[in-house]
């Protein structure tokens, strides 16, 4: 199987990491030859506040995980408790260590900043952000004007609904443009945004 | 207040409200002089299991909500038990009597058709499902092209992600283009499929 966690806490942007969850998990679903499974991971079973009040119940906590293949942290306000606490950045760094595929959306990379994992590479983050992602490590190559950025190892998405292409570019890296084409036509994503 | 109120029920797709929360729930997080509230609404605060596994703990019952001024109805598999529960379309029929704007994402219209809310109207759904819109009321003008369609008292989005851009009409619609442009700015909506 590739396991797909998805990381949950207090303060969380509900779409970085629900639109995400829906192009994998759709993927994982209605493709099960693929063997692809995505679960959400946090501190606790508790459940968590979102950063605009939707309270979900994470699958797994670090101890229960799966072994995983690919790790996606995703942005809003409660990422900045995580620039500090040493337990995550030290979990995001033995992810990486072991070869885990680090990616994350919005304010997500400024853990991965925080952690080391973006040492001179380029990457991008949520554009109220971009300046506090370049104070973290000015070793970064900060890139304003990208969707997402694929650096190997890790990949970083702009803001909130950046993720959802994010993710459609790891159904193709994990798996094949075409079977990302399908994953974008179940979810019928062809945006048109009115404004 | 504007009191918007978003359907959770056992098999609803992540997406399907996920991207409309994160729409309106940031247009009131960010404008709270615009007095807008959202919550999610079920039958019991029991968890709810969406459609690809996600677990969510919707705020109300329909008997804590408050007064409704928009209804939002996803769609996933899960719709397929509202169709034939009649306290279910009852209760949309009683909220689109009252002068609640009712609105759909995916094949939440199916829901809306088995009221009876889209009777000589146009309207559309998730692709996969646009026959079967057509087979619950004839007299629906199905386009299936459309990414959203506003008949007024009624809002129909397509599949899935189309929410999204349903949910920022909305916000144009009861707020101000201006307004909408500051909500799709903060979520960086700026969709490039790579696929």
């Amino acid at each position: 199987m590739t396991q797909i966690a998805i990381v949950l806490f207090d303060g969380v942007e509900e779409l970085d990491f629900a639109g995400p969850w829906e192009v994998l998990a759709a993927w994982a679903a209605q493709f099960p030859d693929d063997r692809v499974s995505v679960f959400t991971v946090a501190d606790t079973t508790d459940l968590v506040t979102c950063a605009k009040g939707l309270r979900v119940a994470p699958d797994h906590t670090w101890e229960t995980a799966p072994a995983t293949d690919v790790l996606l942290v995703p942005g809003g306000f409660g990422i900045n408790g995580k620039l500090e606490d040493e337990a995550f950045l030290e979990r995001l760094r033995a992810e990486a260590g072991r070869g885990t595929l680090v990616t994350s959306v919005c304010t997500g990379a400024l853990a991965l900043a925080a952690a080391g994992l973006l040492r001179n590479r380029p990457a991008t983050t949520w554009w109220g952000r971009l300046d506090r992602l370049a104070e973290l490590d000015a070793t970064i190559e900060v890139r304003p004007d990208d969707r997402f950025v694929d650096s190997g190892e890790v990949v970083t998405a702009a803001g909130v609904s950046a993720g959802i292409d994010m993710a459609l570019h790891l159904v193709v890296r994990l798996h094949s443009v075409e079977r990302a084409r399908e994953v974008r036509r179940y979810i019928q994503y062809d945006p048109e945004p009115p404004v």
